[in-house]
């Protein structure tokens, strides 16, 4: 039976994954790697080789698949253009991928939308920031008075798991952040208010090229050093009515930006209840691993669905609990012996490795462990998780 | 971090899944298939090529891996015994697999071991059946006088879905068949007594190398012409202690013959509430599909960590009722449409597609559900199953 191919640009962790749900539901997977070392392409049959900005590489690639989506969310605008010009069916679109590209252009679009931002203001003028320290100075003196101190230096493209966002003490720091920095073309300076959160919490919706939108449960992620580390699913002890407001504002932002495919929103949840928009996905995202073990359809297979237009699966939770845990390499790498440990010290974890070299901070994997009570899977999910990632993770 | 690599001799949906289940747990795959368009070579990015039975094919493939596992039981036991004296760690072992490859030896095992056998006697000295049929005519009467008629003749090796299997109703049809069938070189034929049962029922068990050993809840399976088609886990309205005789049934079995990996026990269930087993497998087995989707560890993560000797994975039910429903190609193939409608016709039914070409009768896939009443979410599968299987499935 001839199933349509989906085409994956980039070979990370997300790619191997929809891999994996791929061979259950019929599809035929491609990845577009950077090397056959990546995730990805050591576990499918058919890997092509390029860069994410080389567009001879992926138009070669995207001719030879029904569907084109992202592991890798930075291809080029310029690049997304000629594709579409050459007919390549991309889920999610062009359009839509500017959203999760730009983060200036997401803060307008949400601005515009009357959807909740942090107060945030854009630093113009700085393509030679270097020759103007005075006018440079001046701006984030006055942002700051504005907005407070600290504040959040973020660059509007490139960046994730924690790069290319600075959270600077005073104008000093500021300054010398952004004199620091070499903009590249197209790139801009984004200053935030660094919100005082009680919480952070994030909820994905899937949104199929049909039209369907299926959400997920609110849930709250833990993030270190700009890095996500534990999710709990659902988000404990959440109101009915921060719960629906989250799953409406997410679903706003997927029709809003036309995102077809899975969306993630992070939010900071304030102690006053208010939700505020921190950043965007579209693609799965970490936010959601516990979907592979506790959701009745996972993210991948949603993702799937959604770009090949097919009817989406069930987002119903399958437990009362779920906490998911990253696998972050520490000092000392693990160890194929503390890998079977692991593997023994719980018996209900469900570990998901991504075939990755040792690194210390380097996301290697995640556990997720279902039950009654949030505090205890999280805590034996995260004594199996920290096993394999080695010492001092 | 280096893993262990297994390999699996044999190309078919087992080791499909086997593979969609080794990437979660970081293990590295191979696959010896036969062609590069079987079910497991389709979405593995390790595959060889070759003949099960193909001594040199299999001593290369094996140098590359550190434990030999088998989606294919029917390796000639000379080649195990060369790969054994190479050195190669096979998974389950030569001895093992003697039970699973021959069901004369599994019948004089359970014998031995006190264990109820259906009745059954081996129809002897029939090497050049052809020469004798007055012999052979006398000796099948005998038998069917002892045993009643119907009988059933199975061919000691080399069986499976069916195949190898008659039902006969009188002499003249047992004659038929006999002298029908060419004997291959070491195989005989087995008369059995056609049991009256209520329901066949099966039993899995996980061995591990080191030793521990894990027990499946007891299911119903239902065949059609002898081959799978549904299965309900757990089994409904199964006594304790039926359940409880055949886990430990299950676990002697498991113990007697020292398989290594999944071990697969399927049984006739008389309406007096005995328990006669019918077959065995060595591996994952069609009667465990239900454990992806509604297990805490599948039989294919269970098998892995099994023959690999790491401790196993929790085998608890995630859900009240289980039903399995194979997709089973129908007089005209299922489309690619016919397999959109049926991922919108139940959005909590899990599909899992095998990637092979349609063939009246084919196991293409099987599809899962969950819920509370066995009855209501087998016919939810069966309708999923039947529309990707086509019409007349």
């Amino acid at each position: 039976m001839a199933y349509p191919v989906v085409g994956v640009v980039g070979g990370g962790q997300l790619a191997r994954m929809l891999a994996q749900a791929a061979v259950s539901l019929g599809v035929r997977i491609r990845v577009l790697a950077a090397s056959p070392r990546d995730c990805a392409a050591l576990v499918v049959s058919e890997s092509e080789f390029g860069a994410p900005d080389d567009l001879e590489a992926i138009r070669r690639f995207a001719s030879g698949v029904d569907v084109l989506t992202f592991d890798h969310e930075q291809v080029p605008q310029s690049i997304l253009e000629t594709l579409e010009s050459d007919g390549v069916v991309l889920q999610p679109g062009r359009l839509a991928l500017r959203f999760s590209q730009d983060k200036l252009l997401l803060r307008e679009l949400l601005e515009t939308a009357g959807l909740p931002n942090p107060r945030w203001r854009r630093l113009d003028g700085l393509a030679a920031a270097g020759e103007e320290p005075a006018a440079l100075s001046r701006m984030l003196a006055d942002f700051g008075g504005e907005l407070g101190w600290p504040l959040v230096l973020k660059l509007s493209r490139g960046g994730y798991d924690g790069r290319g966002v600075w959270v600077v003490s005073d104008l000093t720091a500021a300054v010398e952040v952004v004199e620091s920095v070499r903009l590249a073309p197209g790139q801009k300076w984004l200053v935030e208010e660094a919100v005082e959160f009680d919480r952070e919490l994030a909820v994905q919706v899937a949104r199929s090229a049909n039209g369907e939108v299926v959400g997920y449960p609110v849930v709250e992620s833990v993030q270190r050093d700009g890095m996500c580390r534990e999710v709990y699913a659902p988000a404990p002890d959440l109101s009915d009515s921060v719960a629906v407001a989250a799953r409406e504002l997410a679903g706003r932002i997927a029709e809003l930006t036309g995102v077809v495919g899975m969306l993630a929103v992070e939010l900071f949840a304030t102690a006053a209840g208010r939700l505020l928009v921190n950043e965007l996905a579209m693609r799965p995202h970490n936010c959601g691993h516990w979907t592979m073990d506790a959701a009745l359809t996972s993210q991948f297979e949603n993702h799937l669905r959604a770009v090949l237009g097919l009817p989406l699966g069930s987002p119903r939770l399958r437990t009362t609990a779920t906490a998911m845990v990253n696998v972050v390499g520490g000092e000392v790498g693990g160890s194929p012996d503390d890998w079977r440990a692991a593997l023994g010290a719980d018996s209900e974890a469900k570990v998901h490795l991504y075939g990755k070299a040792f690194q210390p901070g380097r996301k290697l994997g995640h556990v997720n462990l279902c039950g009654d009570d949030i505090v205890e899977v999280a805590a034996r999910a995260r004594q199996v998780a920290d096993r394999i990632a080695g010492a001092g993770a």
